[in-house]
């Protein structure tokens, strides 16, 4: 069994030691030194792996993609048939997206842009004690990431909320769902946060209509994909001070333009899709976990959940 | 039994409120109305005021310090001979000390001050993936405020260490004492956060000599006192590189005169001593509880420890 690897330049022998080193009888092809296709099994692939491509190798029984979304994946053409998509489940991941949020509702919580704006110009001035109690924080997509990301909030003392597309019970969180159940809990989010898949339901669903929902001087938190939030709206309500805050880690598309106004925005605070990246030695044993499993006929871990999007 | 009340004129009012409402037969006087001397029974004071002048109450038992730390009562001429000091232990300083910690912990972990920077200058980048298990944080002064924001720094996997001037078991925190201990702590310590009281056996102890220890590419963060830290050792060890951050929330004098280098320097965040912030409501329970207990000659609650000087 041949497995053909394909990710960003910058990190393609890291990720073939890190498999090799979980199981070193694995024959390993670099993209674009494919071989004869014949004798690729499995596809291990980065975002940017044209789907269309995968169509070439006749014995391909396993697509794994290195990273939580697959968004990506499902864009037409999509995967050839039939053939069965991991996505990554790492508790790396998910610990770094969990510390991103928690960095950017602590920056928004302590008033630390004010405070920055502050040193810059020299001025010595205490502003009011924020009160943890008092700030809500509003998650939107409460699967793997949202659910471990509230989880440090909660402990700080932030009344924590969550938004689902199914009704869901989650201990000590508000839950809320549906379209009603998303405009509830935007009205009472002094922190929104967005960690929903991309699915052709919930893309550009931070609107001017979502946006005016939310409190005057909420802040909004982005950690999943750029095209849930509607830029212009966006940009609207920091300008009118609606929102007094973002931070960004993913747009559409990426790299964000150099003339896009995010990038000096004075309320906008970005960081380059890497909120949570993928550490090839963390993530390697699953994926050799399913490449075996794919070989023995096993069922397969982390499935996509194609109907649903994620 | 009346008391007096002397706080930045900005709280005055605030303060009257919170303790009035814990116990409204209270009698307040406001600094400098203190009426007839000889009533004054318990000083509620702030650090600016003059500890010669409480030496004008004859009959005063008990003087309440508004804040966590009490170095100030300590320097001479120090309070009057004989009266109990309590200071406040409040869960919401607590809290935001933690907090403030936190968020400066995560914000060098996460490269922020880099992304920043990125942003400024337009530059899509994404750099290392930081790694929480391999990030060692050393917690200088393990009393209330260093157990508390070791708290959610060992939840999310840092490895926490923790110096004490005393030998002390602490569950889950590798403990250190003495100047060998702090010594071996430094060298380990990717990001050295200083909680310390401040005593004439603290003061500039975070010095060249404790910086030259640190790993090179180590974080300061500062939420102790000014005294602690000697600017020039910090201001060489950022210079050089060998320190890469610093995060401060306290100065020696403050205000930070407007010349002082901090302001202005590209690898110093800056608060204006508001880590922790005394939330009047939050904290007058405890401080009528104090001046009951004075009254009824009752054991006193968190005195000051003078040969300490904590």
């Amino acid at each position: 069994m041949a497995v053909l690897l394909s990710t960003k330049a910058t990190t393609m022998q890291a990720w073939r030691d890190a498999l090799l080193a979980v199981d070193p009888s694995l024959e390993i092809r670099l993209f674009p030194d494919a071989g004869d296709p014949a004798d690729i099994e499995a596809a291990v692939v980065w975002t940017s792996h044209d789907m269309a491509e995968l169509r070439r190798y006749p014995k391909l029984r396993l697509i794994v993609s290195m990273g939580a979304g697959v968004d990506h994946l499902l864009r037409p053409p999509g995967p050839p048939p039939g053939i069965p998509v991991a996505r990554l489940v790492d508790r790396m991941l998910t610990t770094q997206m969990g510390e991103w949020v928690l960095l950017n509702v602590l920056r928004f919580h302590r008033q630390d842009p004010d405070y920055r704006a502050q040193q810059r110009d020299k001025v010595w001035l205490e502003l009011d004690a924020p009160v943890t109690a008092q700030r809500r924080i509003g998650i939107m997509g409460f699967g793997e990431l949202g659910t471990h990301a509230a989880g440090p909030l909660r402990t700080l003392g932030f009344p924590v909320m969550g938004w689902t597309r199914r009704p869901r019970d989650v201990p000590g969180v508000e839950t809320f769902h549906g379209e009603d159940g998303l405009h509830a809990m935007a009205a009472r989010s002094d922190i929104l946060v967005c960690l929903l898949p991309l699915t052709s339901a919930t893309r550009g669903i931070v609107s001017a209509s979502l946006l005016a929902r939310l409190p005057g001087g909420a802040f909004l938190i982005n950690g999943a994909r750029g095209g849930h939030v509607v830029d212009a709206d966006l940009l609207a309500a920091l300008d009118s001070g609606h929102v007094a805050g973002a931070a960004l880690d993913v747009f559409e598309p990426e790299p964000l333009p150099a003339d896009h106004r995010y990038w000096s925005h004075p309320k906008v605070v970005m960081t380059p899709h890497a909120a949570s990246i993928t550490i090839p030695s963390s993530a390697a044993p699953q994926v050799v976990e399913n490449l075996q499993r794919a070989r023995a006929s096993r069922p397969l871990l982390n499935l996509v959940d194609f109907s649903a999007g994620y």
